[in-house]
């Protein structure tokens, strides 16, 4: 639990963020997978690929199974992948003929993949709200200092001035387009069965994927397990995300330096220099921008997978993903804080 | 002329495109920037900011000007830009009192990003019609082979079989909606002048702003020269289209190595071994793809702009673009000739 | 404690490693910082810097306390760093007149910098005994099949037969290389004070700081608190190491799909397909390759440091370095494990 | 001679470096191949592998041979290396039996990898005199301003005074390090035949390496055409070089717009504000710092090579290391000259 800044006991209270690392706990992730296998069985009972009482009674056991977590644990170390043994488990718990029923004609990376998007859903729906919150900010600090003087600066030189509302424009600006993207983002079911082709629904296959989909509510698509480009393209998102706000960061650094054009308060003490008030929030915005960036590159190096699937780029995806969406996370909510802390910007002319 | 692989007198055989890197080249990139003062020139005379005489003067002299190259050169040495000398040779061509209305309101960003996106225009129009040739290549293949049966793999072991229809739909959807993408995608004017405010322009920046839009086929959107998302867009849509051929790359790269599912003719030569068939362009894709993977996070990199114009974090662009264009062109080339050399995908049950 | 996949509660059975991320622990990196004070105290005063009485009562505390974790972890979102807020409880529990003479010269990143390279030079000493184990499984595999025949692939085509010797030693050879380059590796005391300068030290400072260097068994170095070469420098051994172990594990995955040069034993299982055996190892060395890799730009991104610190490389640091050294452990442990589940490795001749 | 702004007709004033670049020619690349096909045989010759004769007929060939250009490039696209071309070429013009005997049991890597090495040891001499001459001018500086006042800072904010020798010795240090490593980097030979096995040489093989190795002041190592570390070793230098000098850039373009405590001479010029003075040398370094631990992340990637050799992982290097030697030596002339313009650092007290 602290191999991870995001979930270290003590730097998670600079770059944690209990709301959204939430939905990367194992019982979100445990849950979701559930939620998968009982929708799965209900839709596949609603095109009698299965019997109703078999679809029930998976429900009602998925609806309150707890799983034994060291079991999952040795398991995934053989397997490589969690759901052999947590559909084991399920299995003896739904007991009798049930539980042939259950997980019928999918495979591991279904249910992972859906219980992926089934919660970065809800965090992209967080997101959209944080992006609110920051251009907010950015609005009320414009109607205290929009016409305030600004030295415009480039190439690091003072260039000539410009309003405080002209710099906040391009702060703003792009976090308004990503807003959109997201609010626009569609969340795709994977169903695919072992090789993509869901060869043991036959005829029924598409309809049992969209009875499944409409169940977990997320877009009804073909299987997407050697095509990452959904993955990639949330993760530039978030990169672009925590890229804009690390700019909005770095200008508000320099300005501190400089110091005249800036009033902030709330800074950060110095164990060496207890007189200084460091701009903490400014300088981790440019740290996760660069993060995300780093990370982004793994992310479309997993774009190769081999064949119908690879474990290879998709394990890779499982170690650079969930960092990604804490690092997106943890700059709004700086970025916000931040902002709130501008008590001046420019000068009043 | 031998630094990058992409434009080496022999590995250019294997990486190079030459319909593509014509819009790298000197002449296109000068052309543009020409094009573009020409423009800008009309379109302030359109809105009586300066003279239509001087407008068409400007015109004339752009429409044949040849600057000198080393003297370009060496400014840019001391500049950082090209812009500052060219626009002094232009003006010393415009003579009189014209020269005074040449580059009037712009900035060096203004002339350099618009040329980027004039001529990434042209080059998505390519790439478009290049994802088109290689799906109707996998089309082709799929009459031929859809139906032969193709032993299915995930975590690189024999699975299930598929059949060769199931694994083309595979390599070929992600294309279908990246084609979609770029047709969409949209291509903004840069004109801001020196901090952003287009503040020389007063009262008719907008309307100068749309009309240069309108002459130079652009869209029209405000300065985004801190803001560089687009640029990061392109790149990451440019890297998971590399990124999907090299997923069909390195499958293909397998097939020939297992080699009893496969048929493919003209694999390259060894100096050692007379006898080997390489799948060289299968490889060369997976190349590319990590490649271009590897850059975009330059690219995202570059999105810490410090305040109204980052000189690093430009000229960062500056040195990662052109090769993930290059990357991405040799990609679509190379994907469709490798398709097209493919006799035979899977097995005839 | 899910964020990370080196930690997490199932996928840490894959890609955990409990021996090395208790060095990355709370309590590892408190008792690090709680030694470093009291070596600190000790050193300044064996040089009348600070009265010995003061040292004594210091290191009496530091041997026992126990930090309030809540108070570090809100103080670290407001500093940015734990130590201000460390000393500060500290400095309580040492109480009278001692207090003052804790943490004497010192800075944040002086207890931060040499806590971790305390820890890392741990790491490095576990590291070289299992690289030692890897070449040694390698060594027993060789014995059992060395002479058997192997098919040379060059370009993932079949080229002239070699013995399985000749593929071990290309595996080998680097881990023999990295072995020699961990031992030979030196771990530096970080000791600058508020710039780097020690200024309150005085004439005494290079003393201080090679008693401190000797009771903390690091090296004598002069400060390098905005000089990250040395960090750089293990990243980069780490990534080699995995990189190294990687191509074994794609080898690997290469000969386990073709199956009939290799012969492993308790591959992972499938949801779907009861029938397989992945090479889930093999493929997991791939993807922790490939993440190091990754990171490693990261790290040489915080290369860059402002001036005498900065604390956005620095952070960014904080965020990619351990999950390196974990993904470097996995692949160590997986390696072994890997290689003594080869029962056949080519075909006797 | 567009697509790599190191050798763009413009650009290469900022980012270009003519005498490292003379290095990778077509023209001292060619010349390194075929001084290794001459010494090769003459190694051979003296082992009593291939005779005499025949190996003087070669080596008088090799010393005068002018490839056909086109017909290297069509056959790189086909064979994706040059060297088979290379090789039928040369037997032509070698002729009657001595033909035979020419690159007798060599294969492409042998010449590529060897003749790289061959060039990067000339150009890691130039970097080393480089070094000096960076470390040369800091010196003068210290000289001249050693003793000046120059405000500390740690996280972007004023923190205490330092002098300007202690800042200068922060950004020394780390070069003299690097110039102590470049100075003990080996260049090994590369060769090993088709498989790495030198199977065609027998009991004569490593005589006959060490004698080749001697030929061409290379160092004697068993081959390493599937083992990269050494490729990733030098990049990894090459990017703690940029790196340390772009901070060395990064903390002077900070200098430079706080303007007190430094006088620079001969900024750049910008086209919209000619009262600017633009740091561009210290932007630029910065720039190629961050290029450089890009590029580091894809030849980390490309340590994964499929067995005795991998045509996707040596490719991608060819796609990544001349660039980041490129970017180290302009990294190297730019902190120099920029040095040189450092007219005042720091205030007198």
């Amino acid at each position: 639990m602290s191999i991870s800044a995001f979930d270290h006991p003590f730097l998670s209270g600079l770059l944690g963020d209990e709301e959204v690392s939430a939905y990367f706990s194992l019982e979100a992730d445990i849950r979701a997978m559930l939620t998968f296998e009982a929708a799965l069985a209900k839709a596949e009972a609603r095109h009698g690929v299965i019997p109703q009482e078999a679809a029930q009674r998976i429900a009602k056991v998925c609806a309150e199974f707890l799983p034994d977590i060291s079991s999952l644990k040795s398991a995934t170390a053989m397997d490589g992948v969690v759901v052999p043994d947590l559909v084991k488990q399920l299995r003896k718990a739904v007991g009798g003929e049930a539980a042939q029923h259950l997980h019928f004609g999918a495979t591991s990376q279904d249910v992972i993949d859906s219980s992926l998007m089934i919660r970065l859903k809800a965090v992209a729906f967080l997101f959209t709200g944080r992006l609110f919150a920051v251009t907010s900010a950015l609005g009320t600090l414009e109607k205290q200092c929009g016409s305030n003087r600004l030295m415009g600066h480039t190439r690091m030189q003072a260039a000539i001035p410009i309003t405080v509302s002209d710099r906040l424009r391009t702060w703003r600006d792009p976090l308004d387009k990503y807003r959109d993207r997201l609010t626009q983002e569609s969340f795709p079911i994977q169903f695919g069965g072992a090789v993509g082709t869901l060869e043991k629904l036959g005829s029924k296959a598409a309809a049992v994927r969209a009875s499944l989909a409409q169940e977990l509510d997320l877009a009804d698509e073909a299987q997407w397990q050697s095509q990452r480009a959904k993955i990639a393209e949330l993760a530039n998102l978030f990169s672009l995300i925590s890229g804009s706000l690390g700019k909005i960061g770095q200008d508000i650094a320099l300005l501190a330096q400089a110091g005249d054009e800036i009033e902030l308060c709330g800074g950060g003490g110095s164990s060496a220099m207890p007189h200084k008030q460091n701009p903490v929030a400014a300088e981790t915005l440019v740290s996760l921008a660069r993060f995300n960036a780093v990370q982004l590159s793994g992310i479309h190096q997993s774009l190769l997978h081999e064949q119908e699937r690879s474990g290879a780029a998709w394990t890779l995806e499982w170690l650079l993903l969930p960092p990604m969406v804490m690092a997106t996370a943890a700059s709004l909510q700086l970025a916000r804080e931040l902002i709130g802390k501008v008590k001046r910007l420019g000068v009043t002319s």
